[in-house]
C-alpha cells in the first residue's frame, strides 16, 4: 500500500491534523468524533482512547472503523481510509496519549488523569481512498 | 433546539466549515466524506449532492446520517448532529450548489457541469452534541 499510496495522502496522513472517525453506534447510526490519530507504515492506524467512552463499547459490536482527514494545505482534497479494529492495547501509564501529544504540538505534555482507563486502539487499513 | 443549542454549536453550524458527513455502507462499513452544509434553524441540515455518487446510493438504503464539524475558533471543541435523510429536492439548475458555495467563499461560482443530477439532501436533526 505505501507504494501506491498517492503524495497527497501520505501528507494529510502524517500531518498532525484531526482525524474524523466514524464507529456504528447500536441501532445502525453512526457516531463520529475528531481524533488524533498516527498512522503506520505497516498498515495500521493508532489512536488513544479509553474503556469508558461510547466509541470503545460501539467498536466491541461492531470492529469497522472509518477515519477521514482533510489536507491542511488544500481544502478540496482529503483522504478516507476504512478499516476494523484490530488490537486494544493497554496504556495505563498513558504513554501512547503522551506520544500523541506531543505530535499535535503539546510541548510538555503529561498523563491524562483517566490514565488507568486508556488503551490503544490499532485499525487495520483495509482501504485507502479519497480525492 | 434553538434554545438549547450551546453558543458554541450554534457557532460551528453557521459558520463555512467543512462538515464530515457519515453514511452506512452496503455490509455495514461507513463512508466518511467533508461537505459543504448549511443548517437551518427549523432544525433541519440541506447539503448539495448528485444522485450518481456512493453517497446517495448508501442513504437509499440506509438513511441515517452523522455529521460532525470542528470549532474553526477551538480545536478542543466540535459539534456532532445525529439525523436521517428526510427528502430530496431536485435542483436540476444547480442553484443550491450555487448558494453554498457562495456560503463558503467563492465569489462568482458557476453551476456545476453535474447540474442535470444535483439535489439537495435534506437531513432531519435528531440530536445536537458535542464538545
Amino acid at each position: 500500500m505505501t507504494a501506491d499510496l498517492r503524495d497527497h495522502f501520505a501528507r494529510i496522513l502524517t500531518a498532525p491534523v484531526f482525524g474524523h472517525l466514524a464507529t456504528v453506534r447500536h441501532h445502525g447510526s453512526m457516531q463520529v468524533n475528531p481524533m488524533w490519530f498516527e498512522y503506520d507504515d505497516a498498515g495500521v492506524i493508532r489512536f488513544t482512547h479509553t474503556t469508558k467512552r461510547a466509541k470503545y463499547r460501539n467498536l466491541q459490536r461492531n470492529p469497522h472503523m472509518t477515519l477521514e482527514a482533510l489536507d491542511p494545505d488544500n481544502p478540496l482534497r482529503y483522504v478516507e481510509v476504512r478499516g476494523r479494529l484490530a488490537e486494544v492495547i493497554p496504556d495505563p501509564e498513558g504513554a501512547f496519549y503522551v506520544h500523541l501529544a506531543k505530535r499535535y504540538g503539546e510541548t510538555d505534555p503529561h498523563a491524562p488523569a483517566d490514565r488507568a482507563d486508556r488503551v490503544i486502539l490499532v485499525m487495520q487499513v483495509d482501504r485507502i481512498g479519497g480525492r
